[in-house]
């Protein structure tokens, strides 16, 4: 019997820092690497908790920011938390809002204390500090919950990127204290590496992180404006420094290329709202690249969206057809978009495990690049 | 075997004009009285074609005029009708364009010999005569289509009710033999009595339709601004007009109360976008009456939308949970909801079929209506 948010390392690939592995939780295991759909607000949008399991989501990520404004954690758990709530039994993972308090929030103010705001709904006055933010997410009660971070800004000189950095550890200190304190051993706190497109930063941080002692490690700030080169020496500046024996997750990093290159560089897990946010907007992914299922060619093309791909849209329903639901604005376009942009990403995932189960992975991730032009 | 299009009478209520019946079309069996949930553009609004399987569809109603504009009797000739085209092998049910040229696009233009309108969505002039309105359904290949009317308008002088209804009638005459000039009998032709609120008109009308004689026959333009009480008058005004042995369709009429009173009157089929709209609304059917997931008492509220309800949402979420996605703004919301209330309609009609095949059609109406308060 494994314990609790243990992490077995179950393949190597031998040309390349990528792994598999197994990361137990109370909810399941999490096999990795993983792409976690993103569902901010206890949904991942237009899909139902049937239609996440159908696609083989292993895991969901929701946002502490989200679900504290609402429905607010008296709701939470008053329902017995997010798992039953949404009625979805496999793993869950809550970001801290850090990364939203300053993204959507209005006037913002920061202290070594925490971060005072307003909600982007009403306007009310909220105050996150590093033990306010475990304490909201033991409320909604995924098992995989993050520091509370500062998103340092983007470009930012080396000069602020370090004091945002170094308070973002003070603050990773505190949340992990405040975590031991109350733990029961069903939510894992993991740390987030910040430090901008800083090499040394980014070490120092990882660093820091380690000396505190997490059940795995995040790594942040990656996806606010940084080239793919700079995101790329990001995770390269940090993974060298963070525990081998314990998953690596890169926040909100998710086309493909980015994906397959993170996992050559030891990264376990990924979300991103991209392949969702896209799917809305009619841009999906196929084997044979990506598409805009707007244009007008696929009118008349009768054929399925990707004929490689086994999801549940591409079994059913043709280019023609989802074309002209997507300019008629219907509603079904949004869902049967998702899906399928979803299962790319999860698919993809998946084969990337057996590549690498195969000690073949860096040929897949060429395969896949050449194939996709993604 | 029954011939194409036969309508079987089952069963008859003894204290009302109800009766159970079996419609047989090349996609299969109607079992009436039956709801047609609508689906304009080719897709029931947030609904796949496995979703209506699952809560029990027998056949979907479509638009000619919609689908006529987008995507194009091209397109759909090219994928070899509707059915294949939104893969859906059940039957189907096109409506001629008549009301939606009227109430939809620009600019409208009667003659006797058609209507010339503009296109709602890029203002292109189209003209509709009724042999062209069978032509684009024969492109379409629903099982059942519609003759090309004139929608009376409301309120309405008894001299302009009578000018548009006999038009009507005429264009009846001209579809009916243009649609027995091009019969492949994979179609059947239905005819629309009109007549506004008119009695005389009503009776007359219905007396027209069935000298001219089609396989069903359907009551129109008793949606368009009319009284309950004069929807019930215009039904009983063309019902003892019509053949007992054909179905009978009143369209556009959902509302639970109206469905049970219509089908005392021997009305066999149905279709409105109430039910759907409501959905997207948040107003919602249940055995205790309709309410609306808005509201905030809703929020704390984890049992079932609905307890005696046995579709896909009430056996998994709880009210507080679909509360939360409606007031986020979740596009599953649109999905749970709709799935709720076509549910609601699907089994009000199946349990409508039972209580006459019991004999108790009279009580059953009684009971449903005392307690839900619709």
């Amino acid at each position: 019997m494994a314990t609790p948010f243990e992490f077995e390392i179950t393949a190597r690939d031998p040309r390349t820092q990528a792994r598999t592995g197994r990361l137990h939780t109370p909810h399941g295991v999490i096999e990795t690497p993983a792409f976690m759909p993103v569902g901010t607000q206890g949904s991942v949008k237009a899909l139902s908790q049937e239609d996440l399991r159908v696609i083989g989501a292993q895991i969901v990520l929701a946002n502490a920011y989200h679900l504290y404004l609402r429905p607010g954690t008296a709701v939470l758990e008053q329902a017995g938390g997010l798992h039953p709530f949404m009625h979805w039994e496999r793993p869950l993972l809550t970001d801290s809002g850090g990364f939203q308090v300053f993204s959507l929030s209005g006037l913002t103010k920061v202290s070594r204390d925490g971060v005072t705001f307003q909600s982007h709904l009403d306007g009310s006055r909220h105050t996150f500090t590093p033990e306010r933010s475990v304490d909201i997410q033991r409320s909604i009660g995924a098992d995989i919950i993050m520091c509370f971070d500062e998103c340092t800004r983007y470009p930012v000189t080396h000069a602020e990127a370090a004091r945002s950095m170094r308070m973002t550890m003070q603050w990773a200190e505190r949340c992990n204290r405040h975590w031991r304190d109350t733990d029961d051993g069903r939510q894992a706190l993991f740390g987030i590496v910040q430090g901008g497109v800083y090499s040394d930063l980014r070490k120092e941080s990882a660093e820091s992180l380690t000396a505190i002692g997490f059940p795995g490690y995040a790594i942040g700030g990656v996806s606010v404006g940084e080239s793919k080169t700079e995101m790329r020496d990001a995770v390269a500046a940090a993974t060298p420094h963070l525990p081998e024996d314990r998953p690596r997750y890169l926040m909100g990093v998710g086309p493909p290329d980015d994906f397959l290159d993170a996992v050559a560089m030891g990264v376990d897990m990924f979300d991103c709202v991209m392949p969702t946010r896209n799917a809305r907007n009619g841009a999906l992914f196929t084997s044979e690249g990506r598409i805009n299922i707007k244009n007008q060619r696929f009118a008349t093309d009768f054929g399925p969206l990707d004929p490689r791909c086994a999801c549940p849209v591409c079994k059913v329903y043709s280019r023609a057809y989802l074309s002209h639901l997507y300019r008629a604005g219907e509603i079904a376009a949004l869902r049967f978009n998702t899906l399928h942009n979803l299962f790319f990403m999860l698919d993809l995932a998946a084969s990337a495990q057996k590549a690498i189960g195969a000690g073949r992975f860096d040929a897949f991730r060429q395969e896949i690049l050449n194939q996709a032009a993604v």
